[in-house]
């Protein structure tokens, strides 16, 4: 499948690299590609500059967030939450109507300090500010409680035996997006919390998981709901 | 130990009613004694009025919110959490000098309808603003996580085998608070999230938890942490 992902971070790299290696065809968009692909300094966690990833992952191109989107069957938001409606705009209304948006990101606001702070919580959330933009497009929100590695490799914990959600207003979106959540990545347990939202649920936890994150010394961690 | 216990709701009656049978010496506060006494109405979970309830704990003694403040040596927070603050200030700041204040109220806003928002979050929390209110209490926050019944009987679900958080500035009240979530309730897996300014993490999680509540169906449900 033709798959266009929008941010070339950690998630950006680590779903493309991911997906593939599955076999689809990638571009992973930038609001700068020639300024993105100049970059020499590692990122913020340590990973090599944005060209050097590309040339380990030949099976993915760089483009605007335009090119990925027009690529697209499916797109993924995997930018920072602060800058997801500016890249959305980037990348042009025309290229969503219709197509399932796969919304990762968090409304993570790093200018009061660490940890983080949301920008939109409460009475709001990312995920419902993207489907009330693109009206035509069919957002799912997910994967947005976990780092990156377990995003595409749930195994890395107990087996799997632990719990990602979806939130959307589109049941056939959710459908298809919790069957590639198991046919990719090899999620087991996923719970529907509802419509979209339901991710000022998904996206306040992430307060509660910054203080983990902090408590545990590992980003390397997910929830089990027991019942 | 006498143990003061403002609020008396679910969560205060299920608290008094499991710290009596223990053994502790439990006034349960109010805003209006005669008031609640008087009530014949079940409670908005279907719970008998309290004075029924009253009758079937004759441990715990009804009062003020300054007679309970004034009873404890440890103070439970049950109240409504956006009623937290009044009832505090009913209660009388010098009842708390120095008492550990075990705060489980969740600022929780049912005025904008279902599910609630929240009345504090982002960059503040209940559990802050009470210690800032009563700068010599020593405030834990903990047990807002999970439904009355688990907070006193965690062995309800899988033996146990899921964890429950604490916050706050005061090191050996937290590690107070710890040795009683075991020895009172058997809780076998406590996380030390860190400073008062963490219990904006587990507030936060309010809004995962309702909308686990209507997915799954049940408020009996916790979360484990997988690492």
């Amino acid at each position: 499948m033709n798959i266009g992902i929008l941010g070339t971070g950690v998630v950006g790299q680590t779903l493309g690299g991911a997906l593939a290696e599955l076999g689809h065809s990638i571009i992973i968009g930038t609001r700068d590609v020639a300024g993105t692909m100049a970059q020499e300094e590692p990122g913020v966690y340590g990973q090599p500059p944005f060209r050097v990833w590309l040339q380990q992952h030949p099976r993915v191109a760089p483009g605007t967030f335009a090119d990925a989107a027009r690529h697209g069957e499916t797109i993924i938001n995997a930018t920072n939450g602060v800058g997801s409606l500016a890249a959305f705009d980037l990348a042009g209304a025309s290229n969503f109507d219709g197509k399932i948006i796969i919304d990762i990101s968090n409304p993570l606001d790093f200018s009061r300090g660490m940890p983080p702070t949301l920008a939109v919580s409460n009475t709001d959330s990312l995920g419902e500010q993207i489907q009330r933009a693109y009206p035509g497009a069919r957002v799912v929100k997910t994967l947005n409680t976990v780092t990156a590695s377990l995003m595409v490799n749930p195994r890395q914990l107990a087996d799997g035996d632990h719990h990602i959600f979806v939130s959307g207003n589109d049941a056939a979106a959710k459908a298809q997006v919790c069957e590639w959540l198991a046919a990719w990545f090899g999620w087991k347990h996923i719970i529907d919390l509802g419509d979209i939202t339901t991710a000022r649920g998904t996206e306040m936890y992430l307060p509660l998981w910054l203080r983990l994150w902090g408590a545990l010394g590992t980003g390397v961690f997910n929830i089990k709901i027991v019942k």
